[in-house]
This record gives structure tokens, C-alpha cells and sequence, in this order.
């Protein structure tokens, strides 16, 4: 029989500059394929998922910001996990507001409840040996403990927070009692902490009871409880999130679960976990984790590597080849708008990459090739002085707003699966092969009725092409 | 008054992969816009022509292979230059065969009639100084004299062959009399010929008189004189181009002009040459020729380089940027089909790349992404499994076949300008912000009657959009 069910607590925030082009600010590294074919978001919550191991996990409990609730419920969908909730958070406020949040919705149900929060960008590719600490973990929670995950260390990294135990662990990885929270250490230190045995790294991934860690958070961080509760209690249902109120949320203190509680609580618990982790925290970390073969060289599908040692050489489209000649310790990350190389040394000055472009005012720094929308996504295919071409692709069941232009008109081609075509008065089935003329002025929408993914080609001519000449009359989605 | 006119012959031979990926098989170097704004192909023919320096250049005389007789025309219109006559090589045969049929060509008309020989690759920054060489050099021909340019070496190269001179050039820069040619170096022989002051660079410009060139030819390589004739009488006029004829070119020797001839003419002066120059052999001649600033950096447009040195970073596209950190001594050209990263060291083994590509079945080993046909250009902007999608430009006055398709039905949208279209028994004009479906099966052709480009975005859906589902009833440049 499995035990008492477990709650995974995910959190969807962090925009993950360091690794871009992949990550931005638009599209942040959680929601990108980074290790493998699944994002780290879907990895993530397949790992906390379904019963295995003598664990029994119970649908998740999401947490994330407005702009990518609907790449969470797509990426979900994908993976068949229907989540048991998703909280928006009215604007980021670290961790703590957000577990504080998870946890009292949980208690709500059952003060009982047992969560598993972990964050959502972590590379974990033992499933089964992440499981089983989970399991290890369990039984210090009978005690009213707050567990945390400690990572064996196998090299000095400076660029983690430590756990210091008050003792070695076993070899059954059984839970061992926190001395205290180690800030990122130098070198030398890194390597004495190494070598000592009773140091793991700090994960962020913890484990308690819901009524244990909102008694933690009354005792350590009691100014968060009454406003936490009062978003939470005056939160809105819409369309299957649960949008915490802004007020008093953006008001709180901007604290990581560390510094509010941890740190300060006596009864934390750490259970070792000795296979493989990354938080994948630059693109050193993805090379890393990708498996370097003999000479150190990781490519990816469409990436061919001469004379290479210790590089990384990404292509992260189908439609684009890369090809390295003669490097060291380099990585390459090129996609069809924007391409990084960088000295594999300079992993941490990516976000200055970002910065430049933002500073010449290119939307590559934040903004992704496909724009994802409550209803689906779409692309620019090209651009010219008086003319448009984008790929729109929309869910099933899913509409776009209905909508007029001042200074375009557009030419709708259905290439997959059928759309419902609002004109005016008019309203139409418009199938594959299949185009429909929008003249400039009238009022229109598209929607998709099907059970497929429908697919069309949006032509647009006119004077001025750009997104912000749009009237909205209605919208599914509130942004009228 | 101005000189007797000379007629300037632009080879266009060449592949250039060591400048892939903007060089490739399907659009070599020559074509591309590699330093500056102008194409290589297009700023030899300007250095080329006009009345200037006491010089009086006729129209040049272009030699090129099929593929490339519309890119070339293309290319000349422009700059506004108008082509004497573009011979088509029915296959390369290297430069001795290529310079006879131009010098016979020429002597048809005026066996007087002086030719200014000049690959259409080179980077000849200092027009002004190229063309007072060139006049400097007209005197020798006085005398019957082959005359060859010899650039003045600011390094020990050893990627070219010298002309080794009878006696230093004086200050004036007054032909002086060839002694020898000179293979490829080693680097002691080549730090030893900088020092001598006798010993040029081969740059494979020539002026002569087109006689003087054919007796040349009659006296060092008689076997070649009688099927280029033959190839040239039997020459075949092709919408403004002239065709040699395959029988006997073919069976021709594939020689050089400097072992087919000059290594053996008596006659030959050599004109110094002492301003910049390159053959652009490679990205580090790129790199050079670019003007690196004060830490060896290059960038293009849309290309930011971070803590660089010695670095060449370029984007070859408005929609693309590239970011380079903390690199030393590393190339980055990136298009948005492909992407070179390589130690500035192996600018020699760029082939290599090509060749991996092509053992590993990629198209970006050998096609470009716009694909240039006699009537302009296309290229593909998005392909599903059941569609695609193309921008397609026509020039003013030019016309795609009369043709149809098994699989595949097409929407056309034009975007700019005017199209003729011919559906079946239907012929109509359709302007910009208008669309014509042609149905599967349709006999069906596309023209641009105006005055202007005509852009046009096609939609194909269907089981099979390959390029080779083409039935073509009836074509003007003879491709049924």
C-alpha cells in the first residue's frame, strides 16, 4: 500500500539570463529543453509524478507568474500531468511568500498534507535515486521536522550555498541534523569542505508537513503569515489559475525560504542525496551535464565539432547547422536569431550579453522567436516595409480575440487542422488548403474548434505591420 | 582626350568554400558582400569602368559558368554597369582556356583592342592607385609586352606564389621586366623574398592586347588555340548570353594562364603594385582586409564582442545577433542557416566543415538559403510536413515557367509590386494585397510585368512540396 500522498510544489520562477539565447527573459531556461527532449519544467514535475518507489505523489500544486501560465498548462498537457492547482503570484517575491502560499492553500485541505517543494530548473537524472531520498525523508517528518536535500559534493564549487552537518552520513543516507547554512564559499574553503565530509551543497529542495513549515514561517517570518493569507483568501479563479490578490502580495518582503525560515528554524532535517544535481547555472553547468565525450565535446543534433576540446556546440533548431573548427574550451548556443560564443571561463558573463543588446536595443536580449499566448503561439517569418508573414499555431479549444486593424489587412491560409473564422457577420469553418481575405478595418477572429493543433499562415499588408495596431472588442483571456 | 578604351574581362570562376558558409557552391564568394556593401563580383566590375585617371574602360566582357549567368547580370544592373558580353562556360576549364576565348572574342572586333584580365574575388581597396597602375602599365604594351601585376608583400606569406623581377622597381612604379615565377614559399624563403625588394606577389591581373595574348597562346599552348575557336565560332547567343559550345571545350585541357602561358612568354613586364591588396583566401584575410581595431576585433552590424582580442564575429542577417565573450583568436560568421566557429588559425580548414557537411547529408554544405533561378531569387521561410511556405522575388519583366503540380496546391499573396498569372485558360493581373489560389493540377505561371520588384509570399499545402513535383510546359530561359 503507498503511503500518505505527497504534494510537489513547483516553482516556475527565475528568468535564467546566464543561459541565454535559449533562456530569456520571455521564455525563461525552465520551459527550454536543455538536458534531453523534455524542458527541465516537464522533467521536473514527471520526476514528482505518479507512484513508484513506496511514493505516492498527488497532482502538483504550480507556482508562477502571470506571463507564463499558459506555457505551464501547455507543457503539463504535453506530458499528460494535470496539475492540482496553479497559483499566480501578482508579482515575483522570492521563495518564501510562494511556499508560504502553497503551504496554506495545502492546509486548507489538510494541515496535514506532506509537500515536496522543489524548484523547477534542477537537472536530476536519477529519478529512482531522488525518489528513494524522498522516501528517507519521510519518516523525520513524523517528528514535526523540516526537511532539506544536500547534495555530496565531488568538486569545490565555489558557486553553492553549503548545508554543514552536525555529523558524517551513513552509508543508508539516513537524515542527519543541520548545523548551519554556509554561505558560497572560496576556493580554499570549498576545497577543505570538500574534503571534510560533513558538507553537502545546498539544493533548495525541502520536504515538511503543510502545518510544520506555516508553524515555522509564525515563529521565524510571522510579518508574512497575515498577508500571505489575506492574498491568498481574496485570490480569483480564472479560467483554472488561482490569481493570488495583489494586494497586500506586493507589499511583502522580496526573501528567499532560507533567509525567512531555514536559517533560523532548529528542527531542520538534511537527507543526503549522493547521485548527479545541477541547477544548470550557466552553460558550463549544461556542458557538464550533458556528458562531454573523450576530448571533453558535447554537441548537440545538429552541431559538428572538428579538432575541438572542452567545447560545447549547440544548434537549437533543426533548420540550422553549426560547425566548430579547431576550439578550446568554448560553447557555441546558436538558434535562428541570436548566437552566443563565449570562453567556456566566462559561463557567469553571459547575462552581459543580455545587457549589451539591451543597451542597442535589440529584442533578442528579452524576448523570444516564438511568442507564446494564452491561445497558443507565433512567429515572424519575415518582415518587410509593408508586409508580414507569421506561423500561428492554436490549441484546441482555444480562440484569439476578436479584432480589428487600422492599417492592415490580412490573408488567413489554414495549413493544418480547421479553424472557426469570425468576419464581420460572418462566421465559417476554414480548413486545410483553405483562405480567408480580412479586408483593413474589419472585425475578426480566429479560433480553433477541433481536437488537433490548427496551423495558419498570416499575411499581412499594410503601411505599419506592427503588433500594437490591434482594437480588441472581446477576448477569452481578459486583455480586452 | 582619353586613352585607347580597354576592356576589362571579369573572371567569375571559383567556389570559395574557405569562406563558407557565406561562400558556397550554389553562391560563391565573388557574389557575396564580404567587405563593404557591394559584392566582390560587383566593386571588381566598378574598380572596372568609367572614364577616369586617363583611363577610358568599355564595357566588360564577363566570363562565368551557367549557374551563376543571371546572378552576374543580376549584380551588374545594380551598379549600373551594362556588360559587353557574358560568354558561359559550358564547364570551368581554369583560367587559360577562359582568358583565350575572351581575347579571341575580343580580337573579332579589334586585334589592337587592349584587356584588362582580373579575377572578380580580390579586395583592391585604393581604386585611384589600381587604376594608375593600370595606366602605368599601358606603355609596355606598346612593345607587344604581356603585362602582369605584382603586389609589393607587407608579410611573409607563404598561401602565395611571387614573381621574382630582373631589378627593383623604382619609385616611379614603371614595369620592370619579369625574371621568374615563384611557387608558394616556405616561411624562411618567404621572410627572405621580403627583404630583397625583388620578389612580388602574384596577384593573376594581366593587360595585354589581344593580339599579342593569341600569339602567346600560338606560340606556348598551340593545343588550346583551335577547339577555343571552334568553341567561340560555334557559340550559341542565349538571352543576352553567349554559350560556348560543349564540343570541344570540353575535351580542353584544364590549365592555368601562368603555366599555359606566362611561365614560358619572354615578353612579360611586371607592374608594381605597392597599395592593399587580398584574394580574400580565407576568414583571416577577411578578418585583416576588415580593419581590426586597437585588440584585433572585428565585428559587423549585428555582431557584439565582450573582452575580445583578435576576433572576427559577423552576422550576416538584420534578423540575427551574434554575441562573443572573452574569446582570443577565434572566427564567428553566422547566417541563419549556419553558423562557422573556429580558431583564427585553422582559417585554412573551413573546407573541412564543408565536407563534414556533406558526408552527413546537410544542404548547407553547397546551397545557399536564397535560391537565385534566372527570373530573381526564392527562398523557403517555414516547411511543415504537409506545407510551406515561400518568399519569391521576380525581376521587372521576367517570368517563371508555365507548370504544374501532382501533390501540392499553392496560395500567392503579393506583397509588392505587380504579378501576371496564368491559371489554366485564365490570365489576370494581381496586385499587392491580393491572393490567387492555384488548385492541384492547374496549369499555372507567374510574370512580373511592371517596372518594379514583384514579392510574393506562396502557400503550398499538400502531401509532398519537394522542390522536383514540377511539370514545366513552356519556359523562356529553356529549363522545359
Amino acid at each position: 500500500m503507498p503511503s500518505k500522498s505527497i504534494t510537489p510544489v513547483l516553482l516556475c520562477g527565475g528568468s535564467g539570463t546566464r543561459l541565454w539565447p535559449l533562456s530569456r527573459k520571455s521564455y525563461p531556461k525552465q520551459f527550454a529543453p536543455l538536458i534531453g527532449q523534455e524542458t527541465l519544467f516537464q522533467a521536473s514535475a514527471r520526476r514528482l509524478s505518479g507512484q513508484a518507489n513506496g511514493l505516492n505523489f498527488a497532482a502538483p500544486l504550480v507556482l508562477a507568474n502571470s506571463d507564463f501560465r499558459f506555457i505551464v498548462t501547455e507543457q503539463l498537457m504535453a506530458i499528460g500531468i494535470d496539475p492540482g492547482a496553479i497559483l499566480i503570484e501578482p508579482e515575483g517575491r522570492n521563495t518564501a511568500p510562494a511556499i508560504l502560499a502553497a503551504a496554506l492553500h495545502a492546509a486548507a485541505d489538510d494541515p496535514e498534507s506532506i509537500l515536496l517543494v522543489a524548484p523547477s530548473d534542477h537537472v536530476i537524472p536519477d529519478t529512482e535515486a531522488f525518489q528513494a531520498a524522498v522516501a528517507r525523508g519521510l519518516a523525520a517528518l513524523e517528528q514535526g521536522d523540516l526537511v532539506t536535500f544536500g547534495i555530496t559534493p565531488d568538486r569545490p564549487e565555489t558557486g553553492y550555498g553549503y548545508l554543514e552537518l552536525t555529523e558524517k552520513p551513513d552509508a543508508s543516507g539516513a537524515p542527519v541534523k543541520l548545523a548551519r547554512f554556509v554561505e558560497k564559499p572560496d576556493k580554499a574553503r570549498a576545497e577543505n569542505m570538500l574534503t571534510a565530509g560533513t558538507y553537502l551543497w545546498n539544493a533548495g529542495i525541502f520536504l515538511f508537513r503543510a502545518k510544520d513549515i506555516i508553524s515555522a514561517f509564525e515563529t521565524h517570518a510571522a510579518a508574512l503569515v497575515e498577508p500571505v493569507k489575506a492574498s491568498l483568501s481574496q485570490a480569483q479563479t480564472d479560467l483554472g489559475f488561482l490569481r493570488l490578490a495583489p494586494e497586500p502580495w506586493v507589499e511583502l518582503e522580496d526573501i528567499s525560504i532560507d533567509y525567512a525560515v531555514m536559517e533560523k528554524a532548529p528542527n531542520l532535517s538534511v537527507v543526503p542525496f549522493t547521485s548527479a544535481w545541477s541547477d544548470l547555472g550557466g552553460w558550463d553547468a549544461v556542458w557538464r551535464e550533458s556528458g562531454p565525450d573523450g576530448t571533453g565535446v558535447v554537441t548537440s543534433e545538429h552541431a559538428t565539432a572538428i579538432d575541438c576540446e572542452n567545447t560545447l556546440l549547440r544548434s537549437e533548431s533543426e533548420d540550422l547547422e553549426v560547425v566548430g573548427i579547431g576550439l578550446q574550451n568554448i560553447m557555441a548556443v546558436a538558434m535562428e536569431d541570436a548566437v552566443l560564443v563565449a570562453n567556456m571561463d566566462r559561463a557567469q558573463d553571459v547575462k552581459k550579453a543580455v545587457e549589451a543588446l539591451k543597451a542597442k536595443g535589440a529584442s533578442q536580449a528579452t524576448a523570444f522567436p516564438k511568442d507564446h499566448r494564452p491561445w497558443g503561439w507565433f512567429e515572424s517569418l519575415v518582415v518587410g516595409s509593408r508586409f508580414q508573414v507569421k506561423r500561428i499555431v492554436v490549441h484546441p479549444g482555444a480562440s484569439l480575440s476578436l479584432q480589428s486593424h487600422f492599417h492592415r489587412s490580412e490573408h488567413w491560409i489554414v495549413v493544418e487542422g480547421t479553424a472557426r473564422v469570425t468576419v464581420d457577420d460572418d462566421v465559417k469553418l476554414v480548413t486545410e488548403n483553405e483562405s480567408v481575405y480580412l479586408p483593413l478595418g474589419c472585425v475578426h477572429r480566429m479560433e480553433n474548434p477541433g481536437k488537433m493543433p490548427m496551423v495558419l499562415i498570416e499575411v499581412q499588408t499594410g503601411a505599419y505591420v506592427g503588433e500594437d495596431d490591434i482594437v480588441r472588442y472581446e477576448d477569452v483571456y481578459a486583455r480586452t
